[in-house]
């Protein structure tokens, strides 16, 4: 049997090899980060190797790093902490993970190519300001259906602006592209480790120097009172680990871009969306009119290609994706499939996924 | 160069044979379970299959099973989501975790053995019902510095009859003890999968059935809306693991005993805390009136023998135990120092400890 082909790394990058060694020396190690004898300073030594890692890479200082238990808790952590007393303005093809953590939010619309409508938010964030209450605007790095880029430095310097805050969701760019935080003028930004290779479990938030941040988790007071529990040792060793590697930009993106020419040969009907932006080099949605994108997914996955149907977040749900309804795609919405390469991609992954697909097409005609 | 005895077990207890394997398998399978695919779907399995273990483990329907990043969260998520409306009764003795989590919380006095004081209990109970704001009673099933043990079904009976919820933090006893929430009739109890042999970075919220509770971190949609961000599949997959193995509580008893016994005839002025009451069987809070506890730690490290300064809680802090103070201890709430015993501690660890105490001692009383 053909081992499957992986192409769901928005979902979760496959495990790196530096990620993987250090996750195993830290679960051999053990040891609570917090223990005062040299079983626990041990543990933190490992904590503190991976957070000056984590620091070193985004050019922050070691103590603007707080590690949370990924992601989402990440984001969480930046609009609970932040929001208070401040209008939120999010865009609208966020992730679920801060809109739900914002649900009073103010949604700001994208263009058709899927960036945020930055004469939308400039009008949004004077009317906020001039309403007394200056505005939080989370934003992400890059889409995870899309992959299209956001122009960060222009939304951060409309923030700045309109004394406003920026909160950034690099969940999917961390890993992928060269970290700007500098440019972006950035209050906090969040990270995955599963999504850049590292494993489930570990997440960091990234802080402004001196930024004051409340505990969303407090606790035993431990990532200097910001986070509490007992750090997940193996995951943010995992994480530190998978940082020290680097990502062949080029090769994915080559790989990324021979999907793209074979689908639009395969058929002048499949839109790649957001693909007049800058995008991630790894992410292709690839729409196909009239077509479930649920039904694809799983002739896909009966031929060992694995993709996805906009983002995998809720479980075996799958429904219209809001980023293809909020960039007009309208009843199209249902019928896109996000392709994501992960950082270990084979050579003949286009290969292979343009035979599958092409084989899904023939029999969908034939229906 | 000797292997330091490890007596810190509930700062984290080592991890056990069949969590890491379970972890491996986790670590090695990868994808993210919200993903429809195969590889998603076997991800999904594996969190299951441990959601499937700790429901049987302790009792409960598997969709009672909320899995979070670790015990302080599941703390959290608790009482953010049972609290509200509330007034909120916290034992003095409990856990950094919960006391965090319920800054505004009526603290209840325990008794010199360390078990709550049913008496203040009900008063308390009583006050909120006629003060038409019924209690969240958090309390936890033993204390993680002395190991005591609270009558969790008399509270529990108290919490009924005053129209109360009582949420049970049972970090310590999990794995130890036969878990007994029928017994309890609490609303919740939360678990920690490092502090029963798994690895940090996993807890769970075990829910009364039907009970509703709205998230702390939102997201995604997981965990069926109660706790939202991809699942920590290794630490789950452990935690899963670690439960299916047997706990010797007899055998670490009798190394505790000793222990004690050992303690008792060296120096008669050593006060085990709790002694008069029912408590864990690994744990003993031995006091040395007139010696810092970071002393004794420190002199124990250097030979070779790990124990902790009451909690492991926040980096480097030692300072008097709460749990010693809120006991009656006074100036001799410093003095403590907390000796755990590990699933897998050795037979001679009751010898090597009390080799490396009785030198300690005898430093001690020259100095």
């Amino acid at each position: 049997m053909t081992v499957p082909l992986d192409l769901d790394a928005n979902a979760t990058e496959p495990l790196r090899p530096a990620a993987r060694a250090a996750l195993l020396a830290a679960l051999e190690g053990g040891g609570n980060p917090s223990s005062i004898h040299g079983g626990g300073r041990a543990a933190r030594r490992v904590i503190e190797a991976a957070r000056r890692g984590v620091a070193t890479r985004f050019g922050v200082a070691a103590g603007e790093v707080v590690f949370t238990s990924g992601g989402t808790e990440a984001n969480a952590l930046a609009i609970h902490g932040l929001g208070a007393g401040r209008r939120i303005l999010a865009g609208a093809t966020e992730h679920p993970a801060v809109l739900a953590a914002a649900p009073g939010a103010e949604i700001l619309p994208v263009l058709p190519d899927g960036t945020l409508d930055l004469a939308a938010l400039a009008a949004s964030l004077a009317a906020a300001l001039s309403a007394g209450r200056p505005a939080l605007v989370c934003v992400m790095a890059a889409n995870n259906e899309t992959g299209v880029l956001h122009p960060l430095a222009e939304i951060g310097a409309l923030c700045r602006a309109h004394a406003a805050m920026l909160h950034v969701d690099a969940v999917q760019s961390a890993g992928r592209m060269a970290p700007e935080l500098a440019a972006w003028g950035a209050a906090s930004v969040a990270l995955s480790g599963h999504k850049l290779g590292g494993a489930p479990g570990a997440g960091a938030l990234i802080l402004a120097p001196g930024l004051h941040l409340p505990a969303l988790i407090a606790g035993g007071g431990q990532e200097r009172g910001r986070r509490g529990g007992t750090e997940p040792l193996p995951a943010v060793a995992a994480l530190g680990g998978a940082l020290e590697e680097a990502y062949d930009s080029a090769r994915i993106m080559a790989l990324r871009d021979a999907i793209e020419a074979g689908l639009r040969a395969l058929d002048p009907r499949i839109v790649i969306a957001g693909a007049a932006a800058p995008r991630l080099p790894n992410t292709t949605l690839a729409v196909l009119p009239g077509v479930p994108a649920e039904t694809q997914v799983i002739a896909l996955d009966l031929a060992g290609v694995r993709v996805s149907a906009g983002a995998a977040c809720s479980s075996g749900k799958v429904a219209a994706s809001p980023v293809l309804q909020a960039m007009g795609f309208g009843a199209d919405s249902g019928s896109g499939i996000r392709i994501s390469l992960p950082w270990n991609a084979p050579e003949d992954a286009p290969m292979r996924f343009l035979a599958a697909y092409a084989a899904m097409l023939g029999r969908v005609r034939r229906a």
